[in-house]
């Protein structure tokens, strides 16, 4: 994965302070835990309400940790001023998410003016060992100088 | 969209156990709303605490509502005795999430013995009028007669 | 499917002009059936020069049927102008490709300004019956007035 | 990416020998140039017969190199008997495919009896150097001892 430069040097305050406005993370849990430019981690502890008919983590929210990993890792390469937008995404899942808590790290596989094309990996934590648990490949949107959306 | 045969007569009351097991459902407030062989409804009224950083609902919810909506459509065509996994999915968001609720509708587009192919979307409503939020396209498999899992 | 108000009344031309400019549908053999707006048909023979390791048509010419109907589509509700580029696309394999010739559809699902979101599917014929093969869901990208690409 | 221990020692004469029956590479002038345990590389020199409307290496050519090279890279990982098929692709194209060939390296990202995922990039190759042009992320299956397909 190649280094990248931030066209923002405040980038990791940006990104912190968009994903406290996301109602949804604090619902669920997760937390920012790494914020480098074109990569970031999120962490989940698990929890029974958020599990699916198995009794797994539920593949929505593994997704959404992840998604939400590659977004702000492109938001970390765009200009002040910039929002982002999920276009689409592809999770693949691997394993059943188990164990005492998940990692997400999304990183910017090819940026881009408008579009940044971004992947991701989930990981299910138990006893400080990693096992792969989703895969994902996104694209994301740069909107500009919006009145509407930020961040 | 083709006519499906269910070969289990009972797979409405199936779907629906397996989905009350569904915390994480409850947890966002989402319910079924229709349950036929190879097509599944899922409603979930807007809540504050499941947004993103723009206020509209989080795309990860968006799309856990309708890969559950797909993954149901599949297990209504299953055997008994099948549990339903999502392998994967691709989602494409094309409008914000807003509105008082979204309906997320999932089809089987192609059923089978180990692999089904899933197709579904998700509207926005508000004022009685349905607008696309996001399209997804899934494969979904069948475990068979598993101890572990079911449903 | 909603039907669509082309905003060049030219759309059938201009996507005709711009199929004949892609030298591969010209080596595989394929050509345009049907244009309307938002909706693109693509037609393929079978060709053995063109087949996988089990002898069914490579699910890769497949894909890159649909992937220029849905190209199509978009492109016919653009402005001139415009050119378009596929950002990425999804693609399932249903069936094997078998059969006397392929047919591709692509539509528009979600049309913008920018980025367009398409869906299609690939049926082979065979004795006037039509077997569904593959399903697609894409992204596509409007260029406007570039100097180095149009179509 | 983890080392995979190979199930058959003749893996790379299984795989090569599958290749050497896709008419379709043979066509479109691919060859394989790497064989490793869950990982495999097609070169595809340039062909103006190739290309789509604006010169470029058509999109679907690009796709279909790299789909070859991870179904090989997950049947490199099964056991004697076992024929490849791809469920599905998933595939952005972040930069025109230009220069004098492409390399499309495809790898296992998690094997599995059935279902295999793996992902893939492709290069663009001029003057010795690589230019990211596309990344895939794909769900191969295994089918087992069956008459009808092998390899």
């Amino acid at each position: 994965m190649p280094a990248f430069e931030p066209q923002d040097p405040d980038f990791e305050a940006r990104v912190r302070a968009s994903f406290a406005k996301q109602k949804l993370m604090k619902t669920i849990g997760a937390s920012v835990t790494k914020v480098s430019p074109g990569e970031v981690e999120i962490e989940l502890p698990f929890r029974k309400d958020l599990t699916q008919q198995h009794d797994f983590l539920h593949g929505g929210i593994v997704a959404t940790i992840v998604d939400t990993a590659c977004g702000y890792a492109a938001l970390s390469l765009m200009p002040v001023g910039s929002a982002v937008l999920t276009i689409e995404y592809k999770v693949n899942f691997v394993s059943p998410a188990t164990g005492k808590r998940l990692i997400a790290r999304g990183h910017v596989a090819k940026p881009g003016r408008i579009v940044t094309v971004c992947a991701g990996d989930v990981y299910a934590v138990s006893d400080g060992k990693e096992k792969l648990v989703a895969t994902m490949l996104t694209t994301m949107m740069a909107l500009r100088d919006r009145a509407d959306v930020s961040g």
